[in-house]
């Protein structure tokens, strides 16, 4: 037998586009003499689809969809993600569903059991539990079909009360397939890996993971879809951060031969930088825009998002404008101009002195005696915030948000200033990674001008002023974060790992007070297990750490 | 037995606070003779705790709160809602549970058995669903006790496959106990109301019911505890929108004894009011501030929203600043003095022109040859906004967003310009029932000058500028966004109910393709059964009815 793996990079909602590239696949793998082609979870509707699926229109255009697809179905069969509606009086409207389609036919629908419904997941908000369980039967092979999550629990406390795999066991299958959406982050890949080896090794069976691959607003997914034999061993692995489409033969699979000899990189900092090019990528492709605009500031932030934009989308593409201030320092504004030159980006220069200026004359019969402050460095950020939002809604550019993890951490930014953009690029990477990103696009030869990656950080929004002036130093910023954002410990788990009581306190406050700001940042690409946005939920009025 | 009901506002992760105000009311219990007092759910912790369950050490304090409450029962036993951790090696780490203390003593814990996990609800995100039934034994009684949803599965689809309460029945139960946290809607009470009711028939057993009241950054509780007897009748209904505390005989209830004759107005624009009073009010208890700053356009929405938050803070607390441009018409200036000077409120006219000019000048060489459009009006509410953030840094006030939701749905507004705020007070408030509130307002004395309401909506960012320019009349524009939102009706079926086809897809894609606004907007007091923010989610990149 052979299976095709189809790892497509879907458009949430588009099901013109993604019933297209469904219908090109069943072709290829037709014409390939495949039996089988499986594609991923909720592949018709795009993952994840949200409170669209509250909308019966919503859904009966994928069951629509996958009627239609079934029909291309005569020679090769093909397993697809699909909402179905729950037909029974009780639970939840709808089901997570694979359509088995074969001989032109919807043939079977096999739902999915575990529901995650942490992080960013919410699949409890729309779908019941499957409680019936099925092998799909096909030329003589019978096949596991379990979609994502069903294939999780099997660590030692596990999150769930039963197990689907166990009770398939019973209708001895011959392979498993387990088709997922699965997003990235950067320590996703050798987790699932080994989830997967799991449970090739305690069902004693091969497995075929179809993975989504692409990025849906936040969410990337790196595809990574594989082919792993009974020992859990990784015969072979479609790519990283791209489509791509490959056939086995069951019998070499069952027989442990390996397929390919290439593997991808998992070198961590590698893996992020691509994951963030895709995410950039695909949301302006996904929402039809061309250009990107941002402030280039002559810091590390601007400069790896410039870059990594750059990129993503072309550097003509990218229009990078210096907004200098009394404030600014020229070793800035010519690194600036540096960056821009060395990968031909264009660039403007506009000064912010009127326009500040007319703020600060206009409110001076109101701020009378009070002396220059915090409320004069957020009149900065604004009025730059202003010109970067006029020159986007007048050129159809989008703005590139440059806030990094650790600042968005503490509230170290300006709402309706520099938090302002329609994606933020590097929210979910804390700044010492931002230094490690600068350095893996610096390893062949100096894009980003070592003056940014080297000199101290600095807002430049007052004289002299520097980050260290009112954070400790980012690598124990960043560790202090990385344990309550990413671990969720505790003030005193925190101290106890060896840092200053006055220092986490002050820390841990900051984060909590920031929720307001953070409430309205941009949509933050994720790359970690832990990131802002939609898989971290906090109440902003609150009294706890704060 | 005599059974005391405390209704009380909690303040999230307060411990201090809410510990303080739960011994208060057991101590004042137990002076008036009580058996029992009954606390809400998750009242130790406040509600919605959110990610704060995912902290160890959150859910330790609850614990360790309840332990100390524990001592306070010497004579008067209490039920009080509490995170408790799951010691079982399977399922999800926490239940939703109410604590049964007597003698001194933690008694029993009963877990919550259905989750909800719909809307703004995430409780499966933390939660073990119960799967172990028994009453409360106590003086002889036995108490149904049971946790908000518990009672909610009993509609002709029910959500849930089990009823825990057909579960309990077998321990033939006294009474039942029901401690909640259930968020206000205009639609709520009624169906709350009616599920109750349906409860206490069903079962045929009185019923005792306490709620949350006070408001938790986005969710109004409306209180609204009450007593009911065996047929379903409400007996006594505690105060909406306010702590209260009351005693009752279980032998009276049971009997069927009206017990006071006060009920709570039920009309929807009141309730719709003081909801929204609450909302402003707690806000800026719960966070520590006094005092509030929005632009009063001489529009209705900022009227309004002034007037709400002059009701919550005090007059003298409520800072308005106009900001006439060359645009603004001279009758929207006076108008806003004039409601300024009615409610005696602090105001100040500040003049965009010098900024908004300084803006022109500054964009004047890349904007060339481009012609006034969308991009200036957006610059005007961008102006408005930093100045306003200016006097919010300077001064500490927390601005106000006067934004509607028929224009939040359809992006008809400024982001980081008139989208701005701490805190949205109107954005669950379509157009037409801004109207209605601005009448009920003036419902004994002129408070809004009536050109405020009679006049043609503009938002006057050019010339003779008027709504009905860019949107249909608002009532259509709200009634095909009722359908669309709050039904979630697709476009055939609101074409069907008698809108024009062209009309209706246009305002949809304008609901859809304004999803990235409204993810950057404050946060929505929410006041429908379906609100913008986290009842409503979204993608941002996708291509439906868009």
């Amino acid at each position: 037998m052979k299976i095709a793996l189809a790892q497509i990079n879907y458009h949430i909602g588009n099901f013109a586009s993604n019933k297209h590239k469904i219908i090109d696949h069943i072709k290829r793998s037709e014409q390939a003499g495949a039996d089988l082609v499986v594609f991923s979870e909720l592949a018709i509707s795009g993952y994840p689809p949200r409170d669209f699926l509250e909308f019966e229109d919503f859904v009966n255009k994928c069951n629509a969809a996958i009627r239609e697809i079934a029909t291309y179905c005569t020679k090769t069969a093909a397993i697809i993600g699909t909402p179905v509606f729950n037909s029974n009086d009780k639970g939840k409207p709808l089901y997570n569903a694979a359509a088995f389609l074969s001989d032109g036919k919807i043939q079977q629908f096999v739902n999915k059991t575990l529901l995650p419904n942490y992080d960013i997941f919410d699949e409890y908000r729309y779908f019941e539990p499957n409680n019936v369980f099925d092998v799909i039967q096909y030329k003589g092979k019978r096949i596991a079909l379990t979609i994502c999550e069903d294939l999780w629990n099997i660590q030692d406390n596990p999150l769930y009360t039963i197990n689907p795999m166990d009770k398939l066991m019973g209708q001895h299958p011959d392979f498993i397939i387990n088709i997922a959406a699965s997003p990235f982050n950067y320590h996703q890949i050798n987790i699932r890996t080994e989830v997967l080896k799991r449970n090739a090794i305690r069902y004693k069976l091969p497995l075929f993971y179809v993975n989504h691959v692409g990025a849906q607003t936040e969410l990337l997914f790196d595809g990574g879809s594989l082919v792993m034999d009974r020992q859990g061993i990784i015969l072979d692995e479609l790519k990283y951060f791209e489509e791509d489409f490959r056939i086995y033969e069951l019998e070499s699979v069952s027989a442990g031969e390996k397929l390919h000899g290439k593997t991808n990189t998992r070198q961590e900092i590698a893996m992020i930088h691509d994951a963030l090019v895709m995410g950039i990528k695909n949301y302006f492709q996904k929402l039809g825009f061309q250009k990107a605009i941002l402030g280039l500031s002559g810091g590390i932030d601007s400069a790896v998002t410039a870059v990594l934009a750059a990129y993503a989308l072309g550097n003509e593409n990218v229009y990078n404008v210096l907004m200098p201030s009394r404030f600014s320092s020229d070793h800035s504004v010519n690194d600036a101009i540096q960056l821009a030159e060395n990968l031909k980006m264009p660039f403007d220069k506009i000064s912010i002195e009127n326009s500040f200026g007319a703020f600060e004359e206009t409110l001076k019969p109101y701020f009378a005696d009070k002396s220059f402050g915090i409320t004069e460095e957020n009149l900065q950020a604004r009025t730059r915030g202003v010109i970067l939002m006029a020159l986007s809604n007048k050129f159809g550019y989008i703005l590139l948000n440059t806030s990094n993890k650790s600042e968005a951490a503490v509230g170290y930014s300006t709402l309706y200033g520099d938090m302002n953009g329609g994606l933020s690029v590097l929210g979910d990477v804390y700044k010492t990674q931002v230094f490690e990103l600068a350095r893996h696009i610096n390893r062949d030869k100096e894009i980003i001008p070592e003056n940014i990656i080297t000199k101290p950080p600095s807002a430049e929004l007052r004289h002299d002023q520097k980050d260290t002036d009112s954070l400790p130093d980012y690598e124990s910023l960043d560790e202090i974060l990385y344990q309550y954002i990413e671990l969720r410990k505790g003030p005193n788990e925190i101290i106890k790992s060896g840092f200053n009581e006055g220092l986490v306190k002050r820390i841990l406050k900051l984060v909590n007070t920031s929720e307001y700001k953070r409430y309205q940042t941009p949509p933050i690409l994720r790359i970690s297990s832990k990131a802002f946005g939609m898989g971290r939920r906090m109440p902003i009025v609150a009294k706890y750490l704060s």
